[in-house]
């Protein structure tokens, strides 16, 4: 299978980048299956159906959530009614909406998608690797499911490639997300599962982790805040990872870094010889 | 000029694959400076004497550390005679050693290396973001200085790349290190400033963050510490950045990253077309 | 009943005071239970056998922790053996021992204790809130136990406040431990739970929060390690909280903290009037 | 000199307690000089001028202030006028209004106030024991000032502790604030400094640090806000420290809680004979 996954969408200059791109994507990359990380997409905090809509339409299957997906109210609602927009799974039981599901790819082939919050300088939710522990129990890979990705959202380095090799020989893709910034680090584990401790953000690079510059880096300096973040609508690079697996195993064979468009210095699997 | 960074430095694999590439990569790359960040270049915790001078002599111009620079104790008492070893420029006033310096480049020419910490996520130091100041006032690139190096040791990306827009168009190059994982956003800030959120470590990437992979996944799954972490041994990647300045004003013109050996995706400026 | 809780043990200085008191107490306040935290008896950090034998000899019906319970590691054998001896409930499954307990109280009655770690600004383990909502409802006050103490081992203060409320009518007492530093904030909350922010540790006040003042100084001011914390060897205070409960409900009617010799003012209940 | 400090004022129930008691304290405990943290005055968040001008004309002759002093954004323009505001003296240069002042107390003695903010899990401004070093160095007591009481607004209590020994023997006064509750460790330090680790808010205590219960209750349970914190209105405690100094040396030869109203014990020095 061919899977892409996209990291954070950050207010409308990620939004259109992404509904702009993935049509093409889609079709270019001959996708089986595509994951986009939401939580930023509504001004850069949370989600509204619209959104969620916008972006299923234009060809994400799943759309995964973090620490914010919960700014917009409204997705405690809609999240009960899509089934394909999920939130992380360590919430407290009770938590409106799904933290993992299995979902049909192209070809009716099953995707677990299990989306989880690290807990390393993070507001603490139940343990992540225990949970993933549960979700990759209850549909095996090369078993259930054909393939099995885990959004993993955390800050620390140290907590996110740990889960790299938990899971390594037991997902297809192990991704992080919420640091806003593209890693350099895609790699194929020892045990098969491909690998990358950021997607990055979707969105404009002339920016504090997506935000206008200005409230940033007065808060920074003055430690005073003096008014709102505002997403930066410059041109949005495209962040992620594209991962080709084995269909017997579901074991990761490729995996590569996408970035398209934006400040970044681009680079497209299949298109460029390597990275 | 033409100036390279190597991001932290980890263990055996990390000391053993920088030394081997040093004169190389000064040679092909033609470079006029080099930095190479070795907080954890002893045994994964601090640096010490010996292999501060092995670095040194090897091709580094100048070694930057971070919150591990006092893991060995003994740099509390060399960092007093050896010009060419910082720590972070913010620690309290009367810590042993220096946390910027202006250092002579290859030609005679004058570069500026300023070391700080990040206060997000970390055991705070003073405000960087004012002891950077500081030391650009003190220094001005395109007058006192022909290049400006900023190593920004520090865990949150918004902070780091706060940080790359706050000396825009002052500096040649921001670099962050700590995060131990390379970022794959290089790019030149609208005022000239070359940046990128993480250098990367110089590491064996089938690890945790530099570390065996056992202890840390122990932690992380038992919340009981079982030993201490031992860095990795299998071979390591060589990461960083590479710049290239405008000898007038200082600013940056190209700025490429650098992924050389081990397990993560190559690329070298000049001999790959583009990353 | 007559139950007293005892704070956090510090070293050499808080044991001997707390093994010296124990007997007195539980004669001049007739005592029916008592609970003794701990986490930092042996040489400040975690507890032996031979150390947790002494406090109970002395006249503690059980031993509680907290984030130090495993510093000395013997204790992840002896508390196999050891009923009395409980460690924080939301540690992993599968961690040794238990974090809570049916214990026999004097007359034979039952007294529920639930050992709970906070998780703000903390190493965080699974939700404390819906781990004690677990186990006040497999033994629930005034039906299955007699009486019912929640140590929250917690650092913010919020997140105690918080507990003590959540227990409000089904806990006969919710006390905190961790800061070591006694509050004065005893208080009878509104659905019949005795409260107090943090019971106070048995140790020296002459000291930061414990241990000696020269390293915690040393590195507050130079922010570089020059050597291990050593408990801190005056006159310790012994602190804590007395509670009496209604027979029938279990709820408490009276609350009255305890802080006995070394440095701070001294109270005990009964024999001063008031506070 | 008879000095009383009064900590965090929460919202109408703690200002107005405040402003009630505050001329009967000054007679009763025939004060020279009284100060209050104000930074939870205006609805629990911030104070106003309006508000700070209530404070003062009631009886305080100095309000300080911590992390929430600009919660308001007014108080950054009236603290320019108001020389008996005070914020945290460890802020960035530049930050409006002063962070320490030599005030005049009854007689004409001048009592220096410091007020500064700690680091451990907070948003970290610069070091507050060098700030401190500063302060005490201009205004020496026993010098230039006759008094000396510095606010340290801190959370843990290891920092707090060690601000306390830091200043013994040069300050007649170490309180801690930002905790909200009250701690019961009130002593004269070896060098004759009075310390207590946190005063206590002035607040209603059937609350979850003087907020409404709640929604703090809410979001440690499902961990999604679902509404603003609203300070609690019932019946609050003042709480606050009472210190008597020597007049030729300026430390403290007596220190005594104070806890008037609300839920709380109550305690008050001089009218019941021991705490
Ligand atoms: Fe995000
Ligand atoms: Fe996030
Ligand atoms: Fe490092
Ligand atoms: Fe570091
Ligand atoms: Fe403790
Ligand atoms: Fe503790
Ligand atoms: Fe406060
Ligand atoms: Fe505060």
């Amino acid at each position: 299978m061919r899977l892409m996954f996209l990291g954070d969408v950050v207010g409308r200059a990620g939004r259109e980048a992404v509904v702009d791109a993935l049509p093409r994507l889609r079709a270019d990359l001959d996708l089986d299956f595509v994951v986009v990380n939401g939580e930023n997409s509504a001004g850069g905090f949370g989600i509204t159906e619209k959104i969620a809509t916008e972006i299923l339409d234009a060809g994400a299957d799943v759309i995964s959530g973090g620490n914010h997906s919960w700014d917009q109210r409204e997705a405690l609602v809609f999240i009960e009614r899509e089934q394909r927009l999920l939130r992380p799974a360590n919430y407290p039981s009770g938590t409106p909406g799904r933290g993992a599901g299995l979902f049909e790819a192209r070809g009716g082939r099953r995707v677990l998608l299990v989306n989880v919050l690290g807990r390393v300088f993070m507001d603490a939710l139940d343990d992540p690797f225990a949970t993933v522990e549960r979700e990759l129990a209850a549909a095996p890979l090369g078993d259930v499911a054909d393939a099995v990705i885990v959004d993993m959202h955390a800050e620390a380095t140290s907590e996110k490639m740990a889960m790299g090799h938990f899971c390594d020989g037991r997902a297809s893709l192990v991704v992080g997300t919420h640091s806003h910034i593209p890693t350099a680090d895609a790699q194929l584990l020892p045990g098969g599962t491909a690998y990358q401790t950021d997607a990055g953000m979707c969105g404009d690079y002339d920016s504090v982790i997506g935000m206008q510059k200005d409230e940033p880096l007065n808060r920074f300096t003055t430690k005073i805040s003096s008014g709102r973040f505002q997403p930066a609508d410059g041109d949005a690079t495209v962040c992620g990872v594209f991962v080709e697996t084995d269909d017997a195993t579901g074991l990761a064979t490729r995996v590569e870094p996408i970035r398209l468009g934006g400040r970044l210095k681009q680079t497209m699997p299949g298109l460029m010889a390597a990275e």
